[in-house]
């Protein structure tokens, strides 16, 4: 992969963000609640037999949260959807790093985190995470949203996509285009050669200050995002908060149809292992990768919501191959690579 | 956990250890593949039904590697033995931290490698890793036994800590108890505040420098090794080859009695749920700690010799807790902390 520097922040914009509204955090805090009771709403009357059993904890450092969790539903396998709130006096160093402007300050953060992984292997695992900091003269938004299927469906997909296109383009023109690539790089695990699945829209960093992405990426390469979507204009606390607002109620249209659709449709063992053989990979992805999962787990966490995103049976096989001309294989060629899913010449 | 400084070299020895002798690699490397073919050879008449299957693979930057598996055996679930030998321009950042003479050289590493995993939950499973490494003017041995029981049984543990004294005290009195506490810090899932199993040795950077330790350790805390179990005199490159192919050779001695024993005990779904529950914490330990795991990932190691440790079947379950006064409960309360499993006053 071509390594690029990674965008400067530009002169003519001011150093720091201008301060948020007053009720802020009380307001993020509670669109955030909000969420989590909306989507496990939703996903209880999709299931239709199983129901979220809420663990409400407290943080000895400052603040707490609530994990819900849905166990051997009808639809559901395993899911769970947190929320949390945490505030303390210092940002960890991963984070400082990428806005230093934070050091020596006090912390709040919020945010939603959902995986659901399905019992029936056409359903796709899906998971979610919108988060909010301040910290000093700092805050930001970040977050996203992306789809793992076990085997290839080009309608789902697309359906996903669009979903999560119009959202953003009610707010910005380069959201999806720059946010699509952010989480298909993001989402890759370097090791296999492959993305973790048919992405979505992931974004870290938000302030308004104009560019759409500020500091090294996750994944230790630099930002290619801007150079190619262009930088954004100045947007508010307001106009950010409206857009992440957005985001999280484009959950439920984006995902509940296509699970809706798999729901009863019949498998085999066959299809059966192949999904927790796949499963494997989110593992990979979420203790090999995932920066959160790994500041929680190294920072005294509560490991069991944090390790919640783990799927409840998975596989390993020493040097599986797909067999040509089959639904695996085409997850490999086709789904299992960053791909336009929403051009029009985009076919399989 | 209190932090300690990591000890300095002493003054009195010289900075690098006396030049290995001039077949050293062959030696070594003609020792590693030995050792391979021994323990497949031993385990394959303890499984009396499944064999070793071997890939060989070359590395486009210098050297390969031979790996070898076996699937769905009798006795073994999954099995791995891996032998490899590689050499480049220049070790890796994560090494030359800990070795900043090598900077700048080229490097030699040769190794053998195992993980097993038994069907039967009453069988530990256990991992096995020496490895040898020559880069400019250092030079050194590392590696180690250890076990892993889902089921307490404190004869198995004894034994098998017996076994590996013995062969440690066959050459330096302080090898065991720095080695076994060694162990016990290196094989620490931090997150869920619990050993990896029940221990057994572990050693790096070993150049007969006279240190039990030099550098930070693996997982961040300083060495408390030698401070409590006193240096070590100066050893010659052969004396501590002798000591590693001695390690190696106590390996089929240490474990085959402990899987002849129980390879045919009766158990049910219950104990099965509570195996592969507990072999999630195997892949969180090599997935999120292990250096020699995250290492290979990043850098381009050949994935599936390198994953070929993680289990076939694994289960995670949100929130677990054994049942009080059971079998899972007394694994979790003795036999997941750290424990001085020879000395006269142990008892459970």
């Amino acid at each position: 992969m071509t390594t690029f520097s990674a965008p400067q922040r530009s002169q003519s914009t001011s150093p720091t963000p201008a301060a948020p509204p007053a009720d802020s955090r009380d307001r993020v805090s509670q669109f955030m609640q909000g969420i989590q009771d909306e989507i496990c709403q939703g996903l209880e009357a999709l299931d239709g037999g199983g129901t979220f059993q809420q663990d409400q904890w407290e943080r000895p450092e400052g603040g707490g949260g609530r994990s819900r969790v849905i166990k051997q539903g009808a639809v559901f396998e395993q899911g769970g959807v947190n929320f949390s709130e945490v505030w303390g006096e210092q940002l960890p160093p991963s984070i400082l790093v990428q806005r230093p402007e934070a050091a020596g300050h006090g912390f709040y953060a919020t945010g939603t985190s959902m995986v659901l992984h399905p019992h029936n292997p056409y359903i796709p695992t899906v998971h979610l995470n919108y988060r909010y900091f301040e910290a000093g003269p700092v805050w930001w938004f970040g977050g996203g949203i992306d789809l793992t299927p076990y085997y290839p469906n080009l309608a789902d997909v697309q359906h996903f996509h669009r979903t999560l296109k119009a959202t953003c383009d009610r707010h910005q023109a380069n959201y999806y285009p720059g946010f699509k690539q952010w989480c298909d790089e993001y989402f890759y695990l370097k090791h296999r050669n492959e993305t973790r699945g048919v992405g979505g829209i992931f974004f870290d960093y938000q302030d308004g200050l104009g560019q759409l992405y500020r500091g090294p990426n996750e994944t230790g390469e630099a930002a290619q995002y801007s150079q190619q979507v262009g930088d954004l204009p100045q947007r508010s606390w307001e106009e950010l908060f409206a857009f992440v607002s957005d985001c999280g109620q484009a959950f439920l249209p984006a995902y509940v149809p296509i699970a809706e659709q798999s729901k009863d449709r019949p498998y085999s063992d066959h299809e059966r292992n192949f999904q927790l053989y796949r499963r494997g990979r989110y593992v990979e992805f979420n203790l090999v990768y995932d920066r959160g999962t790994i500041f929680g787990l190294q920072t005294n966490g509560r490991t069991e919501s944090i390790l919640m995103s783990l799927p409840p049976l998975v596989r390993w096989e020493y040097s599986y191959q797909p067999e040509p001309d089959t639904p695996e294989q085409q997850l490999y060629d086709v789904f299992l690579k960053p791909q336009d899913w929403l051009s029009d010449g985009f076919k399989l």
